[in-house]
């Protein structure tokens, strides 16, 4: 028993996890690369250019064999989408174009606009792509929490938050390790000392073990000329209060939102435009199939292109098509995946973007990440690139609650965005003046994709899951929506590799077997 | 009284604190600007060209003012200083010349690396002067921390270790909120239900509200195309036998610390370069100050130039000079003032850059942030610009403890590498085969600066801080080392800011006196 020995259940169960936990997290490296095909290789066709069509389209053609990507919109990238002067936002019903000014800095990523360094699929072709990154701020304490119910309704900055409820937290430790029958013997006066010392510097409480404020806080003033004053801490009911504890507290605690997170430079489309330099000229788009039938040699796609009805047959096909739109295209797959098909369910996500007249934020003291409300808008991002400029696009709203989605769904882009500036006032009340030329993007009524992430029921998880992973005869479903992380970029190129790697079985079990 | 409450201690301490804390951080805009003088301004005397120095150089010169710097050294910046290929260190009995490679993303920040928001001049300055940001990274989770005495000597993740800490936290505070003893009343089954669940949430227990294992560890395997398999949590006992619990879990809570953390793109002396553009022709570069001498009418300096004596009178004088090296130049200061100078004492640091020839770091998931190690080296840094590069170059060793100081001054740079390089190879087993050109700089030592950061004793800084930070005469001590913020760069521009607002105070009441 080790130096501190058993603090009540803790130990004990530290102790029955067994051996010492220390594991490196998982990096994978490069994927294997597929085995070269010799001559006339095998045909494939990719349903959709998102990222999970454009790694298959890319690794495919580094193996020699034939592709091409039939992709309904009139663009490939998918949910992939990063928005500039003068681009079409091609959602159902609200038409839109990007008015930001045409300047490199000025975009919105309407998709995905982060990566964590354990996304090593899309480290690894960022890298050999030519993607460059810079680090992005999911954990910035100069941001806000914003409750109505808490504070007055006044913003707070996360630090001072935040410090206030360790300060809170390490009271309520430090009392506990107080009173001797919480912990368990073996305990003696040393573990203790040392585990008060911890709670001290958890919480930057005094000597006595309470909590009278910290710089941790920030400064009500001085500290460099002058004498630095406290701020006093709030009240911890009001700390309660707010929803900020039930959740976004805790928010860049999570694997794929801890620090250091990271985003190209320019925008998260230079992904897309990396995989475009290997891939473009597989590409049709605005090709909007019709029809999947499989047969024993292969499968064959009926589209709609140029207002003609055409047919194309391959050895292989990777069907990226959102599931409960392929639910809805005719095929004959076999029932019980045509069953798990129809039975995945759809994320719901919102996002909004302004172009700022002046970087307000920057003269509040923040330089990139999030603040955070109980209103519909729920986050407002600052941009980590561009500080100084005069002009910035700010993430005025971004939501995945479904209730939350469909009320925005349910309005105009002018109504959505004057719904936006009002509830960003109570985060920065000058907020209204600053902004110009919003953009609006409702992911379920986005064209071709009428929806976000899939979303899989526990119990369809464990039946289903294995079933659409697998192909059926020689087509395959991939995505994000086939994997366990939906959503990120990431699951969408693992489930690539996935289908890849039986693709790759498949052909050297039949070359075994010609020879 | 709140929804949630008194919760023993802390509600009453809450409470007493009085009114409801909400409070903006203190963002000083920028500074006053000095009022211009008229026809020919005063003449003033800067003595040193190192932030402080420039700062006041820069503001006198908008002003009108005539300025000069002296500057001992071979070149201005003081102790903000970026080594790149062909740089000379000039370090007492340790000359040394950088070799990295040439190329703009192979640099070293020797002294001053990372800028918080909250340094509302040293930002002003850097949006004024056209230094352009990037975000900086204090907290990655995916770093190590290593302690011989705790995890058989191995390298945890910090992800791994936060996580562990928090589920045990989680699990005591639950414990504690358990007993009813510790609550005082009143609290309420409703209270009580909300404090657990944002326990929970904290340390991401169970229902039940133990803790077994989360993925905010990161993961064992899995996650993307088969399910997560999560992490054993390691043993109480060994993570509260690392030193890691002791400090460096709690670093980038502080204020100076915290996200978002940012540096100049290129370097920290991209800073120094940007006042040059308005101050340069103003420095006389290896003047080394002899003796400075007050009278009525203004100060009197003699200094060393070119191997001669030469001697200034300016009007006011404005020293920059580290306190420790003044009190031993010849002077007329006041007894008390002089008193004050002799006593201020000094820290001291030390840096080992290398280049690395592999950006090895990247290959274990690490772009950017701090690793920790109870060893003498105590950090490794990982660079936050040039992800992707083959080459990128590593902190190897940074420390501020005056006992490791003095071991590291005391050996070669040739000693001093071997030590990084084998203290490292803890952290990262492979480490010496990928460093070369490794660079040592022990600020105690560095020639004209023999030590780092002013420290003010608590009653010196009690009894003498505004004795020196008052003028004698026509003389301001300035610098960091005069401010609440000493090792800062904020420190040497807010009390440069402090000396010139008593100039510009001095010279308007001449000017009435006049009329």
């Amino acid at each position: 028993m080790g130096l501190l020995g058993r603090v009540g259940g803790s130990a004990a169960l530290f102790q029955a996890a067994g051996l010492l936990g220390v594991t490196a997290m998982p990096v994978q490296a490069a994927p294997k690369r597929l085995t070269p095909v010799p001559g006339k290789g095998p045909k494939v066709l990719i349903l959709g250019a998102g990222i999970s069509g454009l790694t298959a389209a890319y690794e495919l053609g580094l193996a020699g064999y034939r592709c091409t990507i039939l992709e309904a919109s009139h663009r490939p990238g998918g949910r992939n989408l990063t928005v500039r002067h003068g681009d079409f936002i091609d959602e159902l019903g609200n038409p839109q174009y990007c008015r930001f000014d045409d300047k490199p800095h000025l975009y919105l990523n309407c998709g995905p606009a982060r990566i964590p360094a354990s996304h090593t699929g899309l480290m690894h072709y960022c890298r050999e792509l030519g993607v460059a990154l810079q680090l992005f701020s999911n954990d910035n304490r100069n941001c806000y929490t914003q409750d109505d119910a808490a504070f007055g309704g006044k913003p707070v900055r996360l630090a001072e938050y935040q410090a206030d409820i360790r300060g809170f937290m390490g009271e309520l430790m430090a009392k506990s390790l107080a009173s001797a029958q919480h912990l368990d013997a073996p305990f003696d006066e040393a573990d203790l000392g040392q585990l008060q010392e911890f709670v001290r510097l958890y919480g930057d409480l005094g000597a006595d073990l309470k909590y009278r404020g910290t710089e941790r806080a920030g400064l009500v003033s001085g500290g460099f000329v002058d004498p630095e004053m406290l701020k006093k801490p709030n009240r911890f009911s009001d700390l309660m209060r707010s929803h900020y504890w039930a959740g976004a507290l805790h928010f860049a605690e999570a694997a794929d939102q801890a620090p250091a997170m990271m985003t190209p430079v320019g925008g998260m489309d230079r992904v897309v435009q990396g995989f475009l330099k290997h891939t473009a000229d597989k590409i049709r788009l605005k090709a909007q199939v019709q029809k999947v039938w499989l047969d024993e040699q292969g499968v064959e796609v009926s589209y709609l292109h140029g207002g003609q009805q055409k047919v194309e047959r391959a050895d292989y096909c990777l069907n990226c098509i959102p599931t409960h739109i392929m639910a809805g295209i005719d095929n004959n797959f076999p029932a019980d995946y045509r069953q798990v098909l129809g039975a995945v369910q759809r994320g719901k996500l919102f996002k909004i973007g302004f172009q700022a007249k002046e970087r307000f934020w920057e003269k509040e003291g923040i330089y990139s990440g999030i603040s955070w409300t109980n209103q519909d808008i729920t986050q407002i991002w600052y941009p980590e690139h561009g500080t100084f400029e005069q002009k910035g696009i700010l993430l005025g709203a971004y939501s995945w609650d479904p209730t939350i989605a469909d009320r925005f769904a349910a309005m105009t882009p002018d109504q959505r965005l004057k719904a936006a500036l009002a509830q960003g006032s109570k985060v920065h009340p000058d907020y209204a003046q600053y902004m110009e030329n919003g953009v609006t993007v409702c992911w379920q009524r986005m064209n071709h994709m009428l929806g976000c992430s899939s979303y899989w029921p526990e119990a369809l998880l464990a039946d289903g899951f294995k079933r659409l992973q697998a192909p059926a005869g020689r087509h395959y479903m991939v995505g994000d929506q086939i994997s366990f992380h939906p959503g990120w970029q990431e699951g969408a190129i693992r489930s690539a590799w996935h289908a890849l790697a039986d693709i790759e079985r498949r052909e050297g079990q039949r070359a075994r077997e010609a020879a």
